[in-house]
């Protein structure tokens, strides 16, 4: 079982109008993570732009991560059909090795069966422990918490799920409730106040400031509902303006990047630059966050 | 024009299991929005199930708030159609007489001129000052905010825009910036900090403790970015929580019931219900925000 | 039970640049449809524009059939849920009387229990028999066969299916095994061949040449697949043509004009008029459909 | 510029449960394409399930393609990045040499600058022509034609444009109107006719019987509208059977594997599987095109 807390979910910076992958300053942001004391690190997953990378990149930036700290790693999967995800995963079990905690693997399908039988092959092909990522959004795929439980209690090798199909709460509670698996939530922390409430066993995701994700867990556990409103309420008008709908992406970079823990805030195309509207607000939210939480 | 602040987006409260239209009810949420002192109420929206009700409902329903309160009022019209839309305009026209400050009307074509004609047709056979909603979510329509701006700008009668359509920031950046209309944010609150910042004149939406939305508001305009970040943010986690796909609507309900406001909490289908497993939480968020605001 | 064979889905013609309701053509179109023997008339229904009626004009329409001919009627609901949905039936059974074979209802909801406590309530407060449609372009619900089955074989008052969700054979095919009611395809007759042979009782759709539905479920009764296939061969080129996205209902007015149903080929706002690129080619298939089958 | 005519786009065969890359299958299917004299092969693309396949089987089945037969090859590219889709294209170079006829591309934005610089930059990376596809069913993107138009015409490299966003007509029609590419039909040759009459050089597509799309493509080039009516009329039936969401794959291998082309009609997971209640139709479809067209 993937260990509960707050996973990094690990951003790929670039560099300058290349866009190339910008190495030392994803070891700077993954160290930054190390410091704080996450559980572990979720690399190249959607927020990592793992599908914008090519081969030599995505091996890079595991390499990377693997040597810039000693986390264990999640590692994420694209696609959605066994034969290239097995060949993702048996490339993230031989870089990592026992240090991969689990690949990531989307659900891709509604089926229970289909999706079972999906997941047992990953997992018998690579023998990785598997974290099962239900974002629809992503992968364009539904399928009911209910059928979600009823696939994964009849899988083996299954170690996390991550829940990022709205309303995350009520599957949440579902997938707790019937399943012994870690469940995290996701979707920058919109909703981690909730998740919690409902058997979360943390956030993994990628807000640009962690610190407030674990702030919030942390306080949970020990003071329950009232301790972790509280710890988490300075970081909440920021996690509201870096979920926004095509442009969160960009935000968090530039986030990252005012932070110093990356050097340029670039995405890489079909992903939307950030608007320029919303600097001067990003810039608010920041030196707000910073300031009550005097994290800098 | 529209008046800038908060304007209530009205539940419409049923009865038992019959799901009657409780107009005592009804009338005691109204007068509680008056007492706050709104800008205005809107009636027979979305949140107000308006498409749930049949047309003598929907009379009585703004019937009863008309003779509740003295607000001003901006009522719904369902549908994307040139005349069922006039057939519901004119019939608020008819009742709320001079107090009808807009009717609200969706944006129902990604086509500038499309939506122009539309707009133009139903504010000629009315007279009544325009609300355009967009919200694609509920209207299946997608117009960008640039082709939006441009069919309100060549269209008499256009008093207010409601952007609900994500990333709401940008497009109401864009929309305030080549139109000279108030643009008010929706979503229950969620973006409420940053629209402000992007030009937005106010709120209107259903969220259930208005007095957040009041608050965050008013300090906008006299403290700025701070003043309504500090305002606002003891009602973001029930903002929140509210606002989660599918179930917002029973969720604000109960709040609305738990805080005396209406006696029932029941919803129309194929709405959702209140699921079981986001009660207790739901009783944690009201009782935090009564407490730390001495808002009951 | 719904008469098996074809149902013919009425347009509603307009008139002239105002696009009003042009009651003597309406007539026109549906006296030709008694001319041919289609087993009843569809009124009301999404091709009919329905949703782009208001109320007095619905009445009109409806009225103006019932007069023109004999037939037979199943009258659409518009919206999705009991109360509005009870109010239109209800209208329509008052018209029709006893030539109302049924009242056609969305499917509003995913869940089984859902959709049959809203079809039981409909029946139970109008007496009206239903008709069932099954069709997510337009409701924008999902639900599978096997969860339509059970929803069905539990509710009273159901008298047939009009299944228009993709892949309709196999829908048809689940929905005929499992349900004593007669199913009927729709979309255009895209499917009709492979309908039939799933077990459909008919077509229900609003092909301008309903000529071409009549042979081919004729020819299928007493000849089989090699009959049906031969007597439809001759259409499914402008079946296919008239199928198309978004253009569907401005190509279908268009043939309906040409063939001289009805005088104007007007759609109402957001439908898409015709684009001028497809006039020739609409011209082409009209003519050859015509000469083929000697059909004016 | 590609060469106008018809374009088989291959499928992938696979062999047993295991459902292992078929290579014998696939060089008698190929062999079969190059016998009827198509103009090219699109190899990799959707239809040939490329995104279920890892990428030695890639490399293998483009290698058995090239080893079977001399046909030029299109060969499609995963992806809506430029730095993966650089990666295939490369490879496709590298392993197709002068017989790469174009590398298929996927529209991967709705903004024409952000898809003009893709192209670009791919074309400027492997040297290879392209062949756009729009098909906004799989990408998920959606760009209207004047967009597609607009973008491309300020593209260098570009040879051809698949075009499989409905109404495929119009988008045909704008398209060949305002660039100098030629613009192929795909979706199963559902639309064929209109296409050709739009102004399509031809299809592009994986249809059972290519006999088919060969006859109509030669009559319309000889004999117009009604010699391509006439050619296509028997294979109609069939095309719609096959065109069926969500079971075109399954049905479009059944179908091969009955005409004796590959072993083997399974589909990699999560495509769905062939329904048993259609296979009976199935045979009725394939014996009518194999007598009437006497192609076996």
């Amino acid at each position: 079982m993937l260990a509960p807390g707050v996973w990094g979910v690990v951003a790929t910076p670039f560099t300058g109008s290349a866009l190339d992958v910008d190495e030392p300053s994803l070891a700077r942001l993954v160290e930054h993570y190390a410091a704080l004391g996450v559980a572990g690190l979720t690399v190249l997953g959607v927020f990592g732009e793992a599908a914008r990378l090519d081969t030599a990149e995505r091996r890079a930036v595991l390499e990377t991560v693997l040597d810039s700290v000693d986390l264990p790693v999640v590692v994420g999967a694209t696609g959605l059909s066994t034969a290239p995800v097995i060949e993702d995963v048996a490339l993230a079990a031989e870089l990592a090795g026992p240090r991969l905690a689990g690949a990531m693997v989307q659900v891709n399908s509604g089926d229970p069966q289909v999706l079972s039988r999906h997941l047992a092959a990953v997992h018998e092909a690579t023998g990785a422990g598997l974290v099962v990522q239900d974002y629809p959004l992503v992968s364009g795929v539904r399928v009911g918490p209910a059928a979600l439980a009823a696939a994964l209690s009849a899988t083996p090798g299954v170690v996390a799920v991550k829940a990022e199909a709205p309303p995350t709460t009520t599957a949440i509670a579902t997938l707790t409730e019937s399943l012994d698996l870690p469940v995290f939530g996701g979707l920058g922390g919109l909703g981690l106040l909730d998740e919690l409430a409902a058997g979360a066993a943390g956030a993994m995701t990628g807000f640009s400031f962690p610190e407030g994700l674990l702030a919030c867990v942390e306080a949970w556990r020990t003071g329950g509902y009232s301790a972790a409103r509280e710890a988490f309420l300075p970081y909440l008008p920021l996690v509201n303006f870096e979920q926004q709908a095509t442009v969160a992406l960009a935000i968090r970079k530039e986030c990252l990047r005012r932070r110093g823990l990356i050097m340029d805030a670039g995405v890489r195309p079909p992903a939307a630059a950030l608007p320029e509207a919303l600097r001067e607000q990003l810039h608010r939210h920041v030196t707000a966050v910073s300031t009550m939480t005097e994290v800098a």
